[in-house]
């Protein structure tokens, strides 16, 4: 079953403590489709200007993603650049040229509409309503957001959320939208505005999935060198909802994998510059790294074991 | 198996955005104690003034710490104070009056000698070399230390790495010792001077195990409020040096348990000011949340599963 995504497609220039690339492929919905293509097929719709490589995207996708709903329109695409700090906790934006992204309006292509699994990326919280409008019956709606619409346009924000399934923030974006420190209460919060599930991401500190009432932890990817940490929220979500659609389902086990499935693709990102970690990796380095994820926080234990003392 | 701590015994004024104690409780030695005890016999060797509330501390620990080698100077006993943000993730000490602590020199008495298991709280690594000049032939010699130490008394601590067999530090501090921001970096780099096993302790986020070449982590337990911060690492390291001389054995199995349990305690202490959650804590309340971090990081997947993409 085909995902629809609705998001950014830029290009990036990026400088880490480990090297620089410039004018890259970027943007939320070509992350997001990089990692979930490499799970269940994928149909973005997005705008780009005349100087957008577009057939450089189509061959990284290894025609897993559908274009189609790529318009192109006059004038210059959405251009990002930043720079990372040493530890790679922090970065600052140079430059953002809004370019054709600043008059996005979604349009959804006809055979695009009965899409069962959508995500919104980070754009808008207006526009986001707009794609949901033009959606037939989406089984499950994905969105992400960010500090910028949560202090900008809280009202459409909150409008929106109770149309959304699934919200993932990041944790200092989860305190803010709730006005609460403590993320258990944030996520609770939120949940009820309408998603009755929550990830809060964290970074290098891993995920926290909120379904219901239950929680679950995934860690942060150990990696011995992170060297660019753009895209590796939306491919988390690639990974998370290119799991379900490719699952089918949504039960409480399905949910936790997806979010192992997140947290794997969204290591892979950071590995390098770009989606071009994504270029050939294959399933079975997947599976390998979720396995890993499974390794890591096994332990045994029965009730009636220790403590005797 | 009995297990010795050496560390301090305080009286803390704690404020946080839920009230305050004044003249509490406190001291590396006593959360370590009032944790561990609940999973094994405790001997503890420190100092106190004449002003300290030696049966208060008796009777908190529920006649499960041997107090025999607690010395009583002439002076006021080390006394601190401090008050916490909001979000309880930082905190300002208000003063800090080291009284008869100054003057302490660890004076292990002959029959808590042939101890297997160790705790070295954190104090000046002299300090703690000279604990292990003083027993006999321990099997597991667990140690805690802080920046101040990393930055002043660098060569002493690195001596007495080599004398550790498990290190607890916090990830700052862990990046500091090792100079390196890479978690999994500094580990390694700790690792090679001396402690086969590493916990960097996260607050919120965790805590993640180094055994050898293995990974494990731990994530925070999502409480809807903490009360106070003050001696988590401490009650930390004592659910988990409690769990392993409890089990007697240190297989990867058991210090992945351990960690749990250390998660755990850790847990409980931040619940209340001082060691008040310990007074009341079963061996029944212990093993439920275990139980709960099992199934918060619980997830089923075989390697024969999705990706079908």
């Amino acid at each position: 079953m085909s995902i629809l995504v609705v998001g950014s497609v830029a290009l990036d220039s990026v400088e880490t403590p480990f090297g620089k690339a410039d004018g890259v492929l970027g943007g939320s919905a070509v992350f997001f489709s990089a990692a979930a293509s490499l799970l269940a097929p994928v149909q973005v719709v997005g705008v780009v200007g005349e100087d957008y490589p577009i057939e450089e995207l189509r061959s990284s996708m290894n025609g897993r993603v559908d274009l189609s709903g790529l318009m192109t329109a006059p004038g210059e695409s959405f251009r990002w650049s930043g720079v990372y700090s040493y530890d790679l906790n922090s970065r600052e934006t140079l430059e953002t040229r809004l370019g054709v992204f600043a008059d996005f309006r979604p349009r959804i292509p006809a055979n695009f509409r009965n899409a069962r699994h959508v995500f919104l990326g980070n754009i808008d919280p207006r526009l986001q309503m707009e794609v949901l409008d033009q959606v037939e019956a989406p089984e499950l709606v994905v969105c992400d957001t960010m500090n910028f619409w949560i202090e900008g346009s809280r009202d459409a924000l909150l409008e929106l959320l109770t149309r959304v399934d699934f919200l993932l923030v990041n944790d200092s974006e989860a305190r803010q939208l709730a006005g609460e420190p403590n993320l258990l209460q944030a996520a609770r919060w939120i949940q009820a505005r309408g998603p009755r599930m929550v990830a809060i991401k964290k970074g290098e500190h891993g995920a926290i999935l909120f379904v219901e009432d239950r929680v679950f932890f995934v860690p942060g990817y150990p990696l011995e060198e992170v060297f660019d940490p753009t895209g590796a929220g939306d491919a988390f979500a690639g990974g998370l909802l290119g799991y379900l659609a490719s699952a089918g389902t949504t039960t409480l086990e399905d949910l936790r994998l997806a979010t192992v499935f997140g947290s794997a693709l969204g290591s892979f990102a950071v590995e390098d510059f770009s989606i071009r970690r994504f270029a050939d990796l294959g399933p079975d380095e997947i599976r390998q790294r979720v396995q890993e994820f499974r390794e890591m926080t096994t332990f045994e234990y029965g009730l009636s074991a220790a403590p005797q003392g």
